[in-house]
């Protein structure tokens, strides 16, 4: 964003008029705000903010934000801070304004089929409550302990995006304060909207630059009878990606269908300490299914079966037992950790149309050996979601090289009708890269729409545009 | 819109210049214009444009916008025109911009599901493409004759939204030419994106006031094996609403569940000299379903019935031919022709809570009766849009009553949580009532997004916000 590097300072005074809106106890100005400089993004630099503030509802937030807008104060809204481009980190200093304290589950609406919740809910808290009284929700980023405000405000994705779709495509209404103080609701318990322009899509992904939100509703379905886990390995990573659209054309819907290589199954399994089954090939897919009952999964089993082994698939493992579902889901699942022991220097998120993923991959790893860059590349192969991960020695690398290769990295991607990001959002560790996936044009639009929530541009400024 | 009632003039010079840009034959300056003077829109009032324009290609459309930017001459962008609402009207005349030379089926993608098309293409010709290829697209608006960029533009939903949702649901990308002239690209073929805010979301449903779209992507999914319609009546509306969250909490989604009473089969009846099967009960859900294969299709109808005779169904009637399907459908999707020859007045689609579309359809009988308007209510059940035919003498009615009643209406149906079109938009013939369901912050944040993207307020003024 280019405008006003000369915001407000936040005074004893603001800290006392902040004090007089959420309580003394709800506002940090000491040492404790050092759990708010940073989130899980690698190696990125600490900014600690001048003050944390944590709002209890919507009413709070309003004045919050006013007080700040009126003093030009930037404000840093913030989840769990499990995020990885660093869209919760205050890098101009200001107000870390937390959901933490917003944690209520307002409904569960089981005639609609959809849950209203404050922010500050976790994933994992969502999905039991709505699973206690017979329904379900089905996306599964990965991070349970993301608040669904932070999944809103990344537009979160994850393992179950072939069937499901991403978070946009769940939350069917927002409450959000704009920097002014006003708030704005959009959507409600429908999906069929034509009512003017959806501002609930406009701030989903939106990561806390146009506006805090303060209640999210999303969308709910009725719980699967079947989930299942096939495990299949392949000789080499083309052969494994090569099957994915022949999975797809037989008009088999699994709900997720990653990749990964024998290396990342060799980090993990020296992690761990636990074995994953058949380790010794070359790629391996594992296609994440539910269906209605076991005859169903039978089907679906019996002929993605099919259409594996015709085209390259050495084996197939059904994981058959919940404990062996949960290794294999662990395996996906803590891969980020794996490689942040192992010497994680950067992470991105390049989405391809599917088609193209074994291409893409195969071009990630030639520019990581021009550069003499390590990379290894998992992740979703049914939605075209490839995780890059740069590995190397933080004390040693040549970080201009090291730069050079990520923004070959985004260029391979969009040049192969792409994206840089596709789950984890820009923040401001990505903020640099994103003139390489939106003309001139686009960027001083969004600049434009952004002023249009935010003329004062106090709303996580430093990120995204 | 508050700016701007002093829009330049369409002097002979502006349309030199436009028939430089593409071709004499294309610029229509006289009766001809009789084509592009109104929607659907019941008893709309007519607008003739002063100058039809047909660009070929995005090239075109850049530089007749930039034209009209200059001149500040207004733009009103018109697909097939079936509009229900005027959205296509040029009721400042100015310029109507048709798509219907942009009628190119650029792409069907079979490995990336996907097809992208110019914005003339009709619903019928995509689908057609498509299913060429062995792939499906899904959505079905009713309309067949209404352009893709149409279906954009107003979000259209339709009888299949309760599995597939609704436009915005199918779109994975778009092409738009800003009233600058200049082009943005928005998404691709993928459906997981965190880069940024979602221009392509905020296009869909904009009704042509933010941009005028030229190219469309759309994500396409495998066929079903079966198709086929269950026709269940009931003795009362709300036994037949009432089994609707039945069907959905026992696990079976139908691709669309409609209401409809006697009185809507007893027109069609008369209008199309066929008859419905079991046509002499109070109400009826009809209940589309799209399955994998006959066994799945025999699963779904046994459990359909067992719940809907548990919640009241008399009887269920499955079509199981063609022709009958066809008999059934043409009922619901030849509606709005009957009352169109019954002295349909005005219509209105609000949306509200499924739960709630009993409720809705009594209080809006009722809100009609003490008015003394006559009202038919119908539509779909499954996602709780309810259409709402004012019925009436056109040379007779009380203007005042009618429009008082329609407020009555939009405001029982935003009471309820919903809100004032789910599907036809809002055009020029409910912006009046746009209000009742935004607040004036939230009106003025939607206006402020309209100058981001139209600073001069050419692009379909008058419409919308």
């Amino acid at each position: 964003m280019v405008s006003g590097t000369d915001y407000g300072k936040v005074t004893s005074d603001i800290v006392r008029q902040l004090s007089e809106i959420v309580g003394e106890k709800n506002v940090l100005t000491g040492d404790d705000r050092m759990n708010y400089n940073k989130d899980e993004a690698p190696r990125a630099k600490t900014y600690l903010p001048d003050v944390v503030v944590k709002p209890g509802d919507t009413a709070s937030v309003c004045r919050i934000l006013k007080l700040a807008e009126d003093n030009h104060i930037p404000v840093t809204p913030r989840g769990a801070g499990t995020g990885l481009s660093g869209g919760a980190v205050p890098i101009l200093g200001g107000i870390s304004l937390s959901s933490e304290r917003m944690k209520r589950i307002l409904e569960v609406d089981e005639a609609n089929f959809s849950a209203t919740t404050e922010p500050g809910v976790t994933l994992v808290e969502l999905c039991a409550a709505v699973e206690a009284k017979g329904l379900y929700y089905p996306l599964y980023p990965g991070e349970k302990l993301a608040t669904i405000g932070g999944n809103v405000s990344t537009n979160a994705g994850g393992m179950r995006a072939v069937k499901y779709g991403v978070t946009r495509n769940f939350v069917l209404g927002l409450e959000a304060v704009l920097a002014s103080g006003e708030v704005v609701r959009t959507g409600g318990k429908y999906f069929k909207c034509s009512t003017a322009y959806d501002l609930t899509q406009l701030l989903i992904g939106s990561e806390g630059t146009l506006a805090f939100v303060t209640e999210i509703t999303v969308r709910l379905i009725t719980p699967p009878g079947v989930r299942e886990i096939l495990f299949i390995p392949f000789r080499s990573l083309s052969d494994a990606i090569g099957c994915v659209p022949a999975i797809l054309k037989a008009g088999i819907l699994p709900v997720g269908l990653e990749f990964m290589e024998k290396d990342v199954i060799d980090m993990y399994e020296k992690y761990s300490g636990k074995k994953i089954p058949m380790h010794d090939y070359a790629a391996y897919l594992m296609v994440i299914i539910e269906s209605e009952n076991e005859d169903a999964f039978i089907n679906i089993s019996e002929r993605i079966e099919d259409v594996a082994t015709k085209n390259g698939a050495v084996d197939i493992f059904v994981a058959g037992s919940e404990a062996a579902r949960a290794n294999l889901l662990e395996a996906r699942e803590k891969f980020h950790a794996v490689v942040t022991q192992n010497g994680l220097l950067d992470i991105a998120d390049v989405v391809v149309p599917r088609s193209k993923v074994a291409e893409y991959v195969q071009k990630a790893k030639q520019i990581g050996r021009e550069n003499g860059i390590s990379i290894i590349a998992h992740g979703h192969a049914g939605d075209g979601n490839v995780h890059l991960e740069i590995m190397g020695d933080a004390a040693t690398i040549d970080q201009k090289k090291e730069k050079e290769t990520l923004i070959k990295l985004f260029e391979a991607g969009v040049g192969m009708g792409g994206t840089i990001s596709g789950e984890h959002g820009i923040g401001y560790t990505k903020k640099g890269y994103l003139p390489l996936a939106s003309s001139p044009e686009k960027l001083q639009l969004m600049r434009r729409i952004k002023l249009a929530f935010d003329p004062h541009n106090i709303m996580n400024p430093g990120k995204v545009v």
